[in-house]
């Protein structure tokens, strides 16, 4: 294990988030909301705590997936500590666990909070909490990496062990497209976004913040009741298309830009994807008909509802918690679903259902006529027998780390529903779950206990499971 | 596929369980019931049913894993439908669907009820309810050909397909002992544990009755309260005792028979079956103290609960549905473990569970460092590779069939917690699950829907998922 270079990376990568730290600051100074000292002092802490790598020499600078795992794990843990401290020491979260939970949240793009009044907070407060989305959401390991222009052959074991970015998705790693390009996209959706909602009458400042937490697919609400507050049709669908757009695989785009229309259309996955939102869509505006009315309005609080979950943004126009329990169920069912590989969206992704699927016909296949070996075929290549593997071992570990949460978390009481879908939530970077987490709720009443289970879990997610439990493995550590 | 030769099969196991019912005519003589006309009339009519395919002639006489599969699914699907016309045509159970769901149930050992009132049915048609659970749980197919004595090696595709009984465990089938060994303790254990409660003062009726459910790991009550209508704590810990006995692999009682006491208890299933049993005791207890007041009261109920779940019977002497959130999580999560490979329990099965954890390890150590190659060791022994990748799929298809379930369940309302138990509580055999399913529920008012699709989960979960999936296959029928 090379700790030097893997500290000497941390680092880095400290002293960049520090500098991001400067835009909330900024955002202080223009409404003069007081609260810039706080971010200034916490940007000096953590600059100053990314210089003291420096203090080591390094001679030997090779990297493997250990030390990518082991720089991703402790990156991801030191920001959030320290991007907590702005919301702890302002007072305007009193409780340090509170901060953190709020912040892995916010880069983890999860979009659970802890707050009861979204509304009584600082604006540069709000800022930073939304713009750990849009950081998030690109990865921050990689956007750092972007910014410090490094060797991309050195650093790509680290990339991969923050895949669910925009690049380096685990199953396309063989698309190796210019990573500057998919953050041009990123931004250039993000600025589309932005305008559009400005151009509808939204506040520049709500729009920016709303647009945050779209691209990132992280969606903390700016206020209390989320985007239903603006209870605005065209404020639902501009959010709620580009809740899908940032749910696509990202490398569908450089398509697009190649003008390979007949490919990017083909892509299976994709076509699962809006095919789910389609038919998630329908059934649940049917099911919810009684309540809205009228099947313009049902369709369109369906639709924002199923885009959010699905991509794992967490925005919410409706309680959905009070809607029919066969809604309800639909939403959970694409809880574990999410978002394209190579997206921003959490989840399991829909790649991996699809290849679940037909792992399990294939499967059924082979018990019927062992003699028979075929394989797993996606957009008519068949796939890698060690990606199948892979699947499969993530969804055994994704269950396995569910169940051991599940428990943890009613050591403290609350209901069987309410545990049961927080876990979900935050697992898969969700936001909402059912019951006291819902989106008519929050997960503020949960015990401290409860609310680091659930940091874990929001992180594990984000990074795919893998890097969080190997540094919880003592031969990890070993030569 | 080979039909005719399928169909042979399938009307001689159909004879033989006509055979069977003529043990609830015995029953319903004996207490003057006046059910006996329907139980001769049944059996006659799937004697004839059984009679049928003899006027096909047989060239044939290979058979394979598709025909296997085949004979299985259609076999369990026939007796249910007839087992079901008692209990309809005495008008005991006035819907025919409710009586087809409490036949599968019994068959399936999984003892989820729809009868609100067990109390008032015939001797006859309670003893007929808890046979199905003690044939059932022996596996209905091989308890037939033992009886027929037919030849082994041609008839092992279809125990391979039926097979969580006794015999023929897909993850020790090298262990190839005597059928009629195992059956013999079977038969023993059950008469065991007949006499023991018999001498503690049960009423011999009840004594039999309450055996088959253990012995089968059904667990259908024939008191409205379950086993806790005879409040007595021995009673609690001979049934609890004797489900944790007919959850361990039978392979061990013969180890034990030919005196290799320190083989069996090295076995590692069993240390991680017992050590969870304990675990799970011991934290229940504590939890559920301060309902129960001493200590003793606390480990009889958790002991007994604990024991009733995790070997998926479902016997019931208290409403958990009462106690705190983390006992109910912990219960819902032994329903997805389940008893020993090779026992009569459901569920994943402890032996999964293990691979799972251990494959899980594996995996996060092989993506840190990609270039060692280690595999799975369970007893000391590497597991074959193919063994490991079908627990991988085991666990896809059931988690897939898992959130179908719970969709279809949920298109008729009630409410999450109810839909998703009942689902997890149908698709391990385990009988109650939480809300209106609980220990003190049923499933009586359940849609037709429901019942149906949890019809289906039973019969999946009992001949572990792929026989009934494969008939659903339309390429398994072509050539």
């Amino acid at each position: 294990m090379n700790f030097r270079y893997s500290l000497h990376i941390i680092g880095s990568i400290m002293r960049v988030v520090a500098a991001l730290m400067l835009f909330p600051v900024l955002v202080s100074v223009i409404y003069s909301d007081g609260c810039a000292v706080w971010f200034l002092a916490v940007a000096a802490i953590m600059f100053a705590a990314g210089m003291l790598p420096l203090l080591l020499r390094v001679a030997d600078k090779n990297i493997f997936a250990r030390e990518g795992f082991f720089i991703v794990a402790v990156t991801w843990f030191l920001i959030s500590m320290l991007g907590a401290l702005p919301f702890y020491l302002s007072g305007q979260i009193p409780s340090y666990i509170d901060a953190f939970f709020e912040t892995v949240s916010g880069f983890t793009t999860t979009g659970a909070s802890i707050l009861t009044d979204v509304e009584s907070m600082s604006p540069s407060m709000l800022f930073w909490r939304s713009f750990t989305h849009w950081v998030g959401g690109m990865g921050v390991l990689v956007f750092a990496f972007a910014i410090l222009s490094q060797n991309g052959a050195r650093v790509s074991h680290i990339l991969r062990a923050e895949s669910p970015g925009p690049t380096y998705g685990k199953l396309v790693s063989k698309t190796k497209i210019n990573s500057q390009i998919l953050y041009g996209m990123y931004i250039l959706l993000s600025v589309v976004e932005f305008a559009l909602l400005v151009c509808g009458g939204m506040p520049a400042f709500d729009a920016m913040l709303n647009t945050f937490g779209t691209a990132g697919t992280g969606g903390f609400g700016i206020k209390n009741t989320s985007i239903g507050y603006y209870n605005n049709a065209y404020f639902d669908y501009v959010i709620g298309i580009f809740m899908v757009l940032f749910g696509i695989n990202f490398n569908l785009y450089f398509l697009l830009i190649r003008r390979k229309f007949s490919d990017a259309v083909r892509n299976e996955e994709l076509r699962w994807y809006l095919g789910i939102i389609a038919f998630s869509t329908v059934t649940i505006a049917a099911n919810i008909l009684p309540i809205y009315k009228t099947i313009g309005e049902s369709i369109r609080y369906a639709f924002f509802q199923v885009a959010s979950i699905i991509t794992t943004t967490g925005y919410a126009t409706a309680d959905f918690g009070q809607w029919p329990v066969y809604s309800q169920a639909v939403l959970v069912a694409l809880m574990f679903v999410g978002g394209c590989v190579g997206s921003t969206g959490g989840g399991l992704k829909v790649m991996r259902i699809l290849i679940m699927i037909k792992t399990a016909i294939k499967e059924i296949r082979y018990s019927l006529n062992p003699r028979t070996v075929s394989s797993v075929v996606i957009d008519k290549k068949p796939i890698d027998r060690s990606v199948v593997t892979g699947v499969s071992s993530y969804l055994v570990t994704f269950s396995l780390l569910l169940a051991v949460s599940v428990l943890l978390v009613s050591i403290s009481g609350r209901d069987f529903m309410t545990n049961v879908t927080a876990v979900i939530a935050c697992l898969n970077n969700i936001g909402p779950g059912l019951g006291e987490v819902g989106p008519a709720g929050n997960f503020s009443s949960l015990s401290a206990l409860s609310k680091v289970v659930l940091s874990f879990d929001m992180l594990a997610g984000r990074l795919e499971i893998f890097p969080l439990l190997a540094i919880l493995i003592p031969s990890s550590w070993r030569k």
